[in-house]
């Protein structure tokens, strides 16, 4: 059973989590923190060290929940499958959140990597994870006569990354899925999906 | 002749442009201003009425910036060419300032679309116009049997610049021309662009 101090620590880092990727890492201060979570400040510092740590606390619960998403999304019969399959869930993903919010890691890319090391770093591994596994799928995809073999399996993962990245943001942009949804659309056809 | 106060407005405008770039518009304070521009802070409010006003000028002329680019760039004997010669001049207008900052436009979206109307407007204006100037020149490319023809001009603009929008992050972050470049040299194949 998760101790009373464990319980808190879970409620800050919810509460955190939905200010985070509302505001940004660098633009959400303390007393955002302590206004969303009820706290006062030394509650929230007997718990976290910092701002800085409730940040890359919420970055690894959010790299741990995505890790899972991918490996049930990146499911199906036949690599082909799986990648369509990915396809369908990553949209799906995106229009229950209504594009509010967008992409975490995307956001956290974009804000930290010129003034916040620690935060980059930890968003550089969980795009390199996702473009290995995709990469992963579209070549074993592509010796399956899946999809296209005329591009290297790692640029083409590293372009559906980026592409699914660019939707999102022009999707969150509109406050509507039409961006992003295209962007799959399109790129099942640019790839030669076959699932 | 600029009058003293325009030179000293426009001079104020050029470094706010280098810390918004780096530190985005809602983390940048009146203070960074401040010591960016060496000015005091009632000299700053005599040429500007708010950080945001500050902000919302510098977009603007990022955007006229940014369109003299496009139209520069957007330049050659065929409609395919045209095309080619934007993707190399882009590619080199980010190589020249080595990702940092990467995209003025790319950052506003992700930073401002739910938290600051006003700049989400402009940055939505100037993807708008983008997406339609690539459009136009990969409809006549299509006609020209210059680009692929089995998806619609304004779908593959679109992708286009999510593309190269996830694409300079994905650089940014690594701190290497690599992703971008890919991302270029996979839309040509992709698009199976003939110049």
């Amino acid at each position: 059973m998760p101790t009373k101090g464990e319980i808190t620590r879970e409620k800050i880092l919810d509460e955190a989590t939905q200010v985070f990727h509302r505001k940004g890492f660098l633009t959400t201060t303390i007393n955002d923190l302590l206004g969303a979570t009820g706290m006062t400040k030394g509650n929230l510092y007997f718990h976290f060290a910092s701002k800085e740590d409730v940040g890359l606390e919420v970055l690894r619960r959010a790299q741990s929940a995505f890790r899972e998403f991918l490996d049930d999304a990146l499911q199906g019969e036949t690599p082909g499958a799986k990648l369509d399959n990915f396809f369908r869930q990553a949209m799906e993903r995106n229009r229950s959140k209504e594009f509010v919010g967008g992409c975490l890691f995307g956001n956290t890319a974009l804000e930290a990597c010129d003034n916040a090391p620690p935060f980059a770093e930890l968003v550089s591994e969980v795009f390199a994870e996702w473009i290995g596994k995709l990469q992963e799928t579209i070549q074993a995809a592509q010796e399956h006569g899946q999809v296209r073999q005329d591009l290297p399996a790692s640029a083409l993962a590293e372009l559906v990354v980026g592409t699914i990245e660019g939707g999102i943001m022009q999707s969150r942009l509109k406050q509507e899925e039409g961006p992003l949804k295209r962007a799959f659309d399109s790129l099942r056809v640019l790839l030669e999906l076959k699932p």
